[in-house]
């Protein structure tokens, strides 16, 4: 048996170690990683996927801690996926999960996985996706992935979960900026965290405000885009769920059974309204997608021979060919060796 | 002649109505605009790309429009590319539009416009690159790249930039947070906006204390990273420029001077030290790839049976298959059939 099957079987049967170990090499795609992720797939579907996102200073990190704590009260296993923007002193990351050792330590019914940026556009998602993917195949009953909002790549993130939460701040930003992070409309549940400080009940309205004149437009959700062809699959709209609006304090852990009961109830919606199977295809839809272009390129790449890429750029970069002509040739030459 | 090429003659002649609408076409990437693109290639090259760069609420729309005035004091012209998360109001990049225009408004030797967030991952910034490319070719002395910071997808798209502005604000979030958001590292500039408000002299030391920091580890240059193949063409370390730490007033324009001169003396750097040459391959590399990756799906899209897509989601989604297999028997299917 190869070491990635052993370590998956021991990951599904409930060794830790194990599980991180296996998260390791799958997200550094090591040998074997693909086949693992193919092995536990049948095992995934059972987990609740959350997403939480909202912009840096808004206290995510610990109201994350609180919802674990508190859905683990209530009986439930949780995993939690820290998505992390890398920090340049690549310390970063460890350093969150530090932080959050000290709160969550010493319970086995939870397991936190800190993920730093991955190099190209989109790995990240792809390596969250698998992560979330392996934790929900080992048995966990929720999956918080926290995102830093505002970026496009964050939102695909936390978009790609069952139910988003969307972190506010009093006094973050200005009203205009703060409607313009994109975020808004993806969320399921607003939480206004922080709110003992000044100027929540202003954040709070301002929220109202902008879910009665997002009513009054047609709703595009972004759930659900990707290329033309899958995004043409748009589950109906969801007019049965009102966004709520729930205040919190993460720091003393004021609000968070309200939005453990918010979160559970959205769960429920999803379930008994059948949206559940339509976000289900929407999110594998755009994952495929992903892993398709991931793929291609990687086939692609094999099979020139090498160094023509290195040619082909510093033709580009010299303008002796334009890039749109350069791709073109460069697919054309790839195609003319035998496939693998 | 076909439109796209008409438009495209026109808008290098200096007409502004052709030169919005090649824009739009291009953004939208209509008929004919890969064509366009290809044939004002050969003119671009000659403009300083300046990304700029903060998370929401810092005050870049204000600090771009002023750089886009001081800039033009000193006789060159500007092109401003406002990339924004779009709005789910869909009004949010033209109101942003309309704000600029009462600063800069009927000044021919200023050129704006804004793009809203595409649809797939890796999008937005090909729409960005290509909207530069436009502006670029049609004579822009100066492109100002504004981006809302945090996301890997910005983070992507303010390193494209020749000399990226990274701007904070004081008190916004905490350290941590800030250190986290892993825009330091692209930063050529750090800029310190509202600075006349309390905290700032807190944040440059903040931003002193991390260069020192930064100093002491491996410099990863995230400007030069995507697949392995291409990252292996790091250009070396830029051990020359010392990133400048500059304090400004948006609202009142002080300290935008000093922050044009640091632009301007960035890209004398770059251009006497040769290293424009290797940030410029660097560039193309990633801007290469992202265009292979959309080719390539787009090819093998058209290239399957109408319903087999659909149908593999649906499989896969159903947990029939496993998407990593799925995937390769898609690719397999694809490549079965006659290319275009």
């Amino acid at each position: 048996m190869s070491d990635a099957s052993d370590l998956t079987n021991r990951a599904l049967g409930g060794d830790r170690r194990a599980l991180a170990r296996l998260l390791t090499l799958i997200e550094n795609q090591g040998a074997g990683a693909d086949e693992a992720l193919a092995r536990l797939y049948p095992q995934t579907g059972g987990a609740h996927v959350v997403g939480v996102t909202g912009a840096p200073g808004c206290g995510k990190s610990t109201l994350v801690n609180q919802i674990a704590l508190e859905t683990r009260r209530q009986g439930q296993t949780v995993g939690i996926v820290a998505v992390d923007p890398s920090s340049p002193f690549s310390g970063g990351a460890l350093l969150g999960d530090r932080i959050r050792m000290r709160d969550l330590a010493g319970d086995e019914g939870i397991f936190i996985r800190s993920m730093a940026s991955r190099g190209s556009l989109g790995g990240l998602a792809r390596a969250t996706g698998d992560v979330v993917k392996v934790l929900d195949a080992a048995g966990f009953d929720v999956v918080l992935v926290e995102t830093v909002g505002a970026g496009q790549s964050e939102v695909d993130i936390a978009g790609s979960a069952h139910t988003t939460l969307v972190v506010q701040a009093p006094g973050m930003g200005d009203d205009i900026q703060a409607i313009k992070a994109g975020i808004m409309e993806i969320a399921d549940i607003f939480v206004v965290n922080k709110a003992d400080q000044p100027g929540a009940d202003a954040t709070v309205m301002l929220l109202q405000t902008m879910q009665r004149l997002g009513r009054d437009e047609p709703r595009t959700d972004r759930r659900h885009h990707g290329t033309r062809t899958l995004a043409a699959k748009t589950p109906p709209a969801e007019s049965g769920w009102v966004t709520p609006i729930i205040q919190t304090v993460s720091t003393s852990g004021e609000g968070i059974p309200e939005l453990v009961a918010a979160v559970r109830s959205h769960w429920e919606y999803l379930n008994c309204s059948g949206l559940l199977r339509a976000r289900e295809e929407a999110r594998v839809a755009r994952e495929f997608e992903l892993l398709l272009r991931e793929r291609l390129l990687r086939d692609l790449l094999g099979r020139v021979a090498p160094g023509y890429l290195e040619q082909t750029v510093a033709r580009v970069a010299a303008r002796e060919v334009d890039p749109y002509s350069a791709v073109r040739e460069f697919i054309r030459a790839g195609c003319q060796e035998v496939p693998a």
